[in-house]
Order: C-alpha cells, then sequence, then structure tokens
C-alpha cells in the first residue's frame, strides 16, 4: 500500500514526522514516498501544486497532507499561492467527500470558549462537498458590470452551481455517515435565497427515500451558525456544500477549543482519501518543535480505516491518543494546570509507546 | 415625520405594539401608519408584499418592521413565500447598509453558551452588505448543466457579484461605524477562493486611504466564524458581504445568548431606514404574551438615531431598557433565577414607565 506524504509549510513538517513514526509502529509494511506541496512546492519548482507532487498523489493509495501556507507568499498572484494545492488536489483527485468531525474529548472540556454543559462529549460530523460549488463553478472574474444602477463599473463575480449527481453521491456519503451514528442528518442549505440550493434541498429529500432508517432535516445556514453556538449537541450529521460547509466546519471546530486534535478526511468515489488535520500551518510557530502533533496523526488513523481498511490498526491509534490525553500530556495549544505539558516530538513518542 | 409599521406575522405584531407604545410615550409627534407584509400580506392580497404596502414604506421616512414568516407558508412557491417581503423590501428600498450590533448586557451575561470572561462585555458592530451578492446576482435558476462530468443533467445555479461601487459605498459605511467606535474594522472575505471577494478586498484596501486613522485588516469568513467563537471580544467593527453577512450575523447575536435583545438597522444611502428586530417570527410563541420586545423597542432607538435625527430620544429609550433591566424585570427567553418574569406587554409597559 503506497502513501504519498506531503508534509507543505509551516509546521507541517513537524507534525506530519510524527504521524509517519506512529504508522511506522504498526508492525505493517506502508510504502511511504514525500514530495513538496503549497509553499514548499513553489520553492521547489515554482508551483505550489508540482506535476511530480500530483502525480505521486494520483498513483498513491492515501496522500497524508500536512498544511500549507505561510505570509511570505500572500503577494504571490493567486495561482501561485499554497492554498491553490490543495484546491488543485482536491479537484484533481475527485476528492468530494470531506468528513470533518469535531470531537470534545472529555479531558479537553476546559479548553473551549463555550461552559461545559453545553460541550462536554461533543460529538458531531460535518460532511461537507468539496469539489463542486462557487469553489469552482464558472465562469468567474472580474468584469465590466452588464446591467443595473453599476453598469460600465468593473465588477467581481462568481458561478455558485450544483449539478443533480453532484448532490446526490455527498447526500449518499452523508446517509450512510448517519446510520453508522445516531441516525439524524442535517442538510443545510439557503433554500428560502438561492436557487442552488433549493434544488440542493430537494434532491437530498428524494434521496432519503433510500434511506428511511435516517432521521432527516433541513436548516438553513444562519440558523445552523446560531445553533452551533447555541446547542451544539443537538447534531449528529451536518452535510452541505462546498462554501457553507468551509464555514460551518471551523466554527463546529472552534467550539471544541482545540482544533489541534481534530483530523479530517477528503474521499473519493471509490474510498482513495487525502488526510489532514482541520488546522493550518500556523507559521507564527513553525520549527519550534512545540505544534500538536494529534490532529495529524488522527488524521492516519482515519487514513487507515476509509482508505486503507485497516480498522484494527485505525482502532489502536485512537486509544493511543485518548491514553495518553488520560496520562496528562498536552501540548501548548492545549496545556492547563495540573497537566504536563510536552513538544511536538515528545507527545509523538508517546503515542508510539501507547501503541 | 412618517413612519410605516409593519408588524408581519408570529410574534410580530405583539412586539412591534410594544414599540409603538415607546415611541408615542416619547412626547413627539410621529404620523404612523400600519400595513400588513409577509404572511399576513400574503393573506390580506395574495402577496407577501403587497403594493400598497411598499408604497407606505417608500412614502415613510422610516420602516419599523416585526417578523415574517410561519410554518403554514412553507408550502407556497418561493415568491409567495413572507421572507421576499423582506428581500423585496431591502431592494425596492435601497437598504444596503445593514447594522446588527451584537451586545452583551453585563445583566444577561450568564444567558450565553460561552463563559462569562470570554462574552461579557461584548460590544462589537456587524456592517452587512444587503442588497447585492449572490442574494440578488443574475442569471440564476435550474437549468441543464452545460459541461463538465455532470453534463446534461439539471443544476441549480446562482451568480455573486459585486460591483466597485457597491462595495465602496458599504465600506464608507462601515469605516465612519467604525470612526465612532473603536477605530478598527475587520473586513470580512474569501479572497483565497472567489473572484468576487478578492476585488472586495481591493476596494475596501482603497476606501482606507479615506479613513487613515481607523486600523483595518482583513480575515477569510472561515476563519472569522472561528474567531468568533474563540475571542468575540477582539473584534470592534466586521463589514462583510451579503451571504457571509447573514452567516457571521446570526453567530455573532447568539454570542449574546440573549438574540431578543438585538435591534437592527438596514439603510439606504439617504439614511432612510427599515428597522427591525435580529430574532424571527417565533411562531410557536405567538400570541402568548410571552415573547421578548426589547429588540424591537431597540430597534425603534435606532430608527431615532439613524433616519429621524432624534439622537436625545434614542438615548432615552436606551437608558430605559437598561433600567428595567437593571431592575430585575426578565421576558421568558432571557429569565434566571433571582429575577422577575414578566411578559410582553408588562416589559413594554416598564420601558415607558422608565422613560
Ligand atoms: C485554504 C482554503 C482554500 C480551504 C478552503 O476554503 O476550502 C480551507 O479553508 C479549508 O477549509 O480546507
Ligand atoms: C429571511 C431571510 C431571507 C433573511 C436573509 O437571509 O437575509 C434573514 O435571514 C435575515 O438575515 O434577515
Amino acid at each position: 500500500m503506497k502513501i504519498a506524504i506531503l508534509p507543505g509549510d509551516g509546521i507541517g513538517p513537524e507534525i506530519v514526522t510524527e504521524a509517519v513514526k506512529v504508522l511506522n509502529a504498526l508492525g505493517e509494511t506502508f510504502e511511504m514516498e514525500s514530495a513538496p506541496v503549497g509553499g514548499a512546492g513553489y520553492e521547489a519548482s515554482g508551483h505550489p501544486l508540482p506535476e511530480a507532487t500530483l502525480k505521486l498523489a494520483k498513483d498513491a493509495d492515501a496522500v497524508l497532507f500536512g498544511a500549507v501556507g505561510d505570509w511570505k507568499y500572500d503577494t504571490l498572484e493567486r495561482p501561485l499561492r499554497p492554498e491553490q494545492a490543495i484546491l488543485g488536489l482536491r479537484k484533481n483527485l475527485g476528492l468530494f467527500g470531506n468528513l470533518r468531525p469535531a470531537i470534545l474529548y472529555p479531558e479537553l472540556a476546559g479548553a473551549s470558549t463555550l461552559k461545559p454543559e453545553v460541550v462536554s462529549g461533543l460529538d458531531i460530523l460535518i460532511v461537507r462537498e468539496l469539489t463542486g460549488d462557487i469553489y469552482f463553478g464558472q465562469p468567474r472574474g472580474v468584469r465590466e458590470c452588464p446591467d443595473g444602477p453599476f453598469k460600465g463599473q468593473r465588477e467581481g463575480f462568481d458561478t455558485m452551481r450544483y449539478a443533480e449527481g453532484e448532490i446526490r453521491r455527498i447526500a449518499h456519503v452523508a446517509f450512510q455517515a448517519a446510520q453508522k451514528r445516531g441516525k439524524r442528518l442535517t442538510s443545510v442549505d439557503k433554500a428560502n435565497v438561492l436557487e442552488t440550493f433549493q434544488f440542493w434541498k430537494d434532491i437530498v429529500t428524494d434521496v432519503h427515500k433510500e434511506y428511511p432508517d435516517v432521521a432527516l432535516d433541513h436548516m438553513y445556514v444562519d440558523n445552523a451558525a446560531m445553533q452551533l453556538v447555541r446547542a451544539p449537541k443537538k447534531f449528529d450529521v451536518i452535510v452541505t456544500g462546498n462554501m457553507f460547509g468551509d464555514i460551518l466546519s471551523d466554527a463546529a471546530a472552534m467550539l471544541t477549543g482545540s482544533i489541534g486534535m481534530l483530523p479530517s478526511a477528503s474521499l473519493d468515489a471509490n474510498n482513495k482519501g487525502l488526510y489532514e488535520p482541520s488546522h493550518g500551518s500556523a507559521p507564527d510557530i513553525a520549527g519550534k518543535g512545540i505544534a500538536n502533533p494529534l490532529a495529524t496523526i488522527l488524521s492516519a488513523a482515519m487514513m487507515l480505516r476509509y482508505s486503507l481498511n485497516k480498522t484494527e490498526q485505525a482502532d489502536r491509534i485512537e486509544a493511543a491518543v485518548k491514553q495518553v490525553l488520560a496520562q496528562g500530556l498536552r501540548t501548548a495549544d492545549i496545556y492547563e494546570a495540573g497537566t504536563t505539558k510536552v513538544g511536538t516530538e515528545e507527545m509523538g513518542n508517546a503515542v508510539v509507546k501507547a501503541l
């Protein structure tokens, strides 16, 4: 089994190193090959997603991704900026199904800015469509405004769009995920304003007929943003489009107060996937050895579960992470008085030991 | 001075009655005229925004709006649903500048789901553009997918767009609001993905040259959703587009835990405005006399301040509201042990008395 390792920028290399260490400690044989991506890709060959990196990712059974981005690339033109690598990988690999769990580990309840009774035991899954919507819709650009009171001025524009098949396949992913959990699915839309999301709502309602055991409800995106703050534990699985999913999954992650703990998976139609922590590249702490590697280690566990069919090994890693938390080990981002502060490498070593 | 009174549906009529009572207690003469809107408009004349209602609103100096919507209209086709009234009023009256304060009154700090230290003293202002963006952009609809892997299938689509002049005028509103407050403005965009919002960012940056006394920063919408949960007090004024503003302003409102307290103003280029509570029509509690009228009463205060140039009277209402809170009076939505629970009418009467 071949895994493409794309460490990226900022803290990416440090945290990926620890995840690779954990994978190597499982007693399995994985073929792993690394390549530069993001700012590192740009430095190496003038493009955030070098051709060789894309080929490596395409040929692999799964991709383990660190993080991309650094302020020093802010002045590059958009197609050369680091985040284009992640958009390019999603599109080129057809990774339409993004799974983002927001879980609050009981030991870390204090890290949340929300009251413990509101978030303790939080366990929701956001299923975000990842290759459609206004992220990729054409036409887009800056043009002369064709009509209305601002006619003749410059205007920026983009196209939101979802085809029936795109909505169906992400709905199936979400219903099936709900079947394996609490059997409740909330589809988030803005059907009261957008044609795209009235259509979305209609198709999701239709797909629901195939999953009578799952309770489906529909919620407007503005209300969903409120309910995530008001009573997040009422959700089980949330499914939504690329743009709304971007916003809501980050809000949900932050509810836990420990975004350094949250993994993610981005899957294609055959469960090949790209796995990455939900947090970013944090260039401000890069190289200091203090970043939390657990989100990346848990991403590796998701990879074993979804793409490599090694459920038992995934379980082992997740249990090991719980164990180091129970031992009181904490990186700086989740440190509280009374626990033991450790660095990136120590945390990785502790997980290996717990295995 | 002529005020159009549009009570609407659900709790709309009850809460507007109290706000009108408060206006009448100021000792000023206002000409007020009511008309049905939303579901009530549909019942009265087959359309959520009857022509006579629109004319009344156009001819008035300001509009006091309750709330619209009820489940019983969910099965109507979209153009007839209650919320179309509010979209129609915004567009027809040119109400492009939406001001939504998110304030946490010290007495109500316990109502928030966030920890007191994270939200107590919260006072942020969201400036949301209200007549552009994907809310109104053409073309939109359901069509045959013209290209790509889903070619030939049906697809829903919408157009996001912002012309230069639209961005400039809302940026001016936001910079001027920031000048009167903490002199810090955060412009929220998604410039890393959307052409519309790269353009937005460029124009806001340009307008900033006219306001050197205001500190401007730019933040991606997903990060803004996180920072609102993580450290909301770091914000002063936030400016953003219609769609992102819809989501973020509701999230910000919910941070306070007391959305029944939050007013809003929607202004045109000449400070004519529509004023409404930030909460909805709450059909589940309509007619029970338990709804919180304070958001509507505070909306009337905003109306006096922004459209009717009666700052002193606005101050008086706001002081009266603070006084009833200090007296311990609470409607059910903000009730806590140790305070006095009152109904809609009693709360309105208490504000009148405090004047
Ligand atoms: C970096 C950016 C393009 C990306 C997105 O918007 O999808 C990120 O925010 C994410 O959620 O993975
Ligand atoms: C009712 C709906 C169309 C409206 C909007 O999306 O603008 C509402 O959510 C609001 O924020 O006033």
